[in-house]
């Protein structure tokens, strides 16, 4: 069960184009995604409504996707536009389109009401590739259900223990975030001043010596996760992210779930380098890939032992306290939603913007 | 659930030897096929009645094959005939035998009540490497329903975008068959004159120019298809296939539900070539092994999305009245087998005899 | 279901050290096994309570292993010692710990109440590498339940038709065991006299003609089968097993179930040679894993068949008798289990020691 009235990725811009459908299960529904001739990017069902052969198998035209197997064609609102051999062609015959919206080089996609979708509310991720962010990103494919990768992200005390030789900081486990609630999300600030930094941060921002570090984080419901993070010289005057000198990432991790027990991860990391020299950027991608994969370990085989043992339940830690928040407002609407009512979609208001 | 009551293709005569047991799932069920010394197939159940393990592991003695766990030797009809370290042999120490017929290169196998089984009632393809009739023959493996396929061969429709480079005929979505109703199936007879030859028939009858086209195909219950086609230099005198200088396929699709998820797909096509140049049977073997895999490939795939979706129905097109017709026929004959009723064998009357 | 109140072999002593944890799935649990600094060998549940990630992937300390995703820290009992961030540590932060004995170089564990485990009922496998007892062992993985390895230990009318070029002796189907009832399982008692050795007999003790023949086994509740077999020249005085000149074989099977469908499969061989020759042992090391390995490939097959056909049931061989045995005390403990009692462990006590 997910949160359907909400703003997933669906790919990467990158990824859709005009030869090529693109094949992609979201929300445990079959999606077909292409452009038209003229760019606009496009998501119907990936299921022909005749014999249901898979759309994308088929062929794309300049006004429409071609089944595979007996040729019907549908338009860009999945409406049957040739039916080969037929004249008349039924108004029943239409496959569903998807609202998708294309920004910051990215594809947004509701799987919900249509008529609740509003692009206002997707989250602002402009800095995805814009000029002065030189930006790594990459996509994982999760053999874990989204909200342990939620989980995850929400706690950073892990990272003492899962990423020793890239993200880890001695500190993090002492190191409680503030946690404060926020139409559609929470946020969390972390601050570590006079710390070691980590091999990641010490790399892209080349520091010699001890750090100031931060994180301004925020979750946005149902599942994006936004990292504005980084580091300055220990020591000077004000907030360590209002400082000048400073390394600063504005990651985001977009998770949208594929079926119960899969998931697409996206991620993007737009940096900014106090040295200017940014062809570090490839390093830092580097040590993302590395680390996200070291949680992919971890995080799979917890979703094995859960698979295996369905009626165990965690027990709570001091550490949890901002997943449980985030889980508890995802149950929440989810119920919302089973009653008919949406309630997800906020105006996603963006911090030091 | 599959009609039981009636003849299935269970292998190729050449697969049968009486050196090594062939084991092969039908109908749900474990099967062993073997020959007696004599040289006659024989069908037995594929689980030693002892401890069940398969018999097809076991050894093909001259009276029998034994079981190679713990020696139990069976007959050809199924009973037991040595227990090592026993000498009173239960009746009850039996496997059971099915009616397997051996015709035109074939092993015709009932699964239903053996009283029933009358060999009479199988579908004639004396065709296959008879004289004058060089044959190309193969054997698929699909992972889909055999309804699947017994769709697609009654949907000529598809032959214009699953197979572009083999049997495609861009008059074919127009074409709709003739469909007349037969005892045990329905005929369809499509004829296209002064087109285009398919690929194929380009190759395998050396067309210079257009052709007449026809099919005269028969649908025997539950999934044995018939598909007499062929083509003739255009503009003749009389029916196309009455016509000197033609040539002749005589295609069997031979379907046996092996799960009900898979299915093997027997073909054997006979061919008479105008030119008397029988060396192209193996180009003509190729192209329609080429064929076979494109609609393999799109069969499965819907065949996944359905497993996927099972509550999602078809939304019917024109070009389904022939599979909406058999379909139909296998819907009644499976109520009736389930009222205990065995309606389809039918002796089945070929055309052009 | 299995038999929870008894002791299996979790490991060889070989397979488990203080730098790495094993994981190994036992009656359907996942159990980490490791050593402490001291050597002692521990046995927990590998999922940590936290939030269920597996403990095998964790780091050994001196005083426990600590969880790779949040850093939970649990000693030899499995009580939380460390939990990163946090002061207090509830009494409920703790994993089970399962009694685990190391004896005759095997580790024996113990999954039911814990309150009732008593090494004095291991089973005696005292020749494990015992001095003048050169020993092979080896390991199993079996894609089938134990039970049916069960069977085919304690039915030997096999060995004709499953080790032809192993085990074999043409006499076996008709040399019925003597059955003795005893605390805890079965004797069975087999004597076969003036007989061609079989292959591994012969090459084991050299012999150049006929044998006495004699195994003398017990089947120990729920699954340890023990086989004290030999030969000796034919035709001496008194029963074969306590003439000089003899081979002897102290076989032990030990099966522990891991799943429903799969089991693990320990066995230890060992020898006393009457040439004195010990090198002799690898060639007999090799010929059991080769009759195994024959074994295997009959019971996993028949473990398929049964998976397809789960309400056929076997039909009676007069050579079932002991299997039949075995699974009757297997199912009244199980009843007796299920009923709240246990009611397995009897002191083994071994012959011929």
């Amino acid at each position: 069960m997910f949160i359907r009235n909400a703003w997933y990725v669906a790919a990467f811009s990158s990824e859709c184009n005009s030869d090529t459908p693109l094949a992609r299960t979201l929300l445990s529904e079959r999606v077909v995604l292409f452009r038209t001739p003229e760019g606009r990017a496009v998501a119907l069902e990936d299921r022909c409504c005749h014999r249901l052969a898979p759309l994308s198998l088929g062929d794309l035209e300049a006004d429409g996707l071609r089944c595979r197997y007996h040729g019907m064609k549908f338009d860009a609102t999945g409406k049957c536009i040739d039916m080969p051999g037929q004249r008349e062609i039924p108004a029943a015959m239409c496959v569903r389109s998807f609202p998708l919206v294309e920004r910051d080089s990215l594809l947004w996609i509701w799987m919900g009401s249509p008529e609740l979708a509003d692009p206002t509310k997707i989250v602002d991720c402009h800095w995805n590739h814009a000029p002065g962010w030189p930006t790594a990103s990459g996509y994982i494919h999760y053999q874990a259900h989204y909200q342990l990768i939620a989980d995850n992200l929400l706690d950073f005390s892990h990272l003492t223990f899962v990423h020793r030789t890239t993200l880890a900081n001695n500190a993090f486990p002492n190191a409680r975030p503030e946690i404060v609630p926020m139409d559609g999300g929470i946020r969390l600030y972390r601050q570590i001043l006079d710390c070691e930094p980590s091999p990641l941060h010490a790399m892209a921002g080349r520091f010699k010596g001890k750090v100031d570090f931060w994180n301004r984080q925020a979750w946005w419901l149902p599942s994006v996760f936004e990292n504005w993070a980084g580091s300055v010289d220990a020591g000077g005057d004000g907030p360590p992210h209002e400082r000048p000198g400073a390394l600063h990432f504005r990651h985001f991790s977009l998770l949208t779930p594929e079926t119960e027990k899969t998931t697409h991860y996206f991620w993007i990391q737009p940096c900014a380098f106090p040295h200017g020299d940014d062809s570090v950027i490839d390093a830092v991608g580097q040590g993302i890939q590395t680390a996200f994969a070291e949680d992919r370990w971890i995080i799979e085989a917890q979703q094995q032992v859960m698979n295996e043992s369905p009626q165990v339940r965690p027990k709570p830690a001091a550490s949890d306290a901002a997943l449980n928040r985030v889980r508890i407002l995802i149950d929440k609407a989810l119920q919302q939603e089973a009653q008919g009512r949406a309630t997800i979609p906020v105006v996603p208001v963006q911090e030091g913007v």
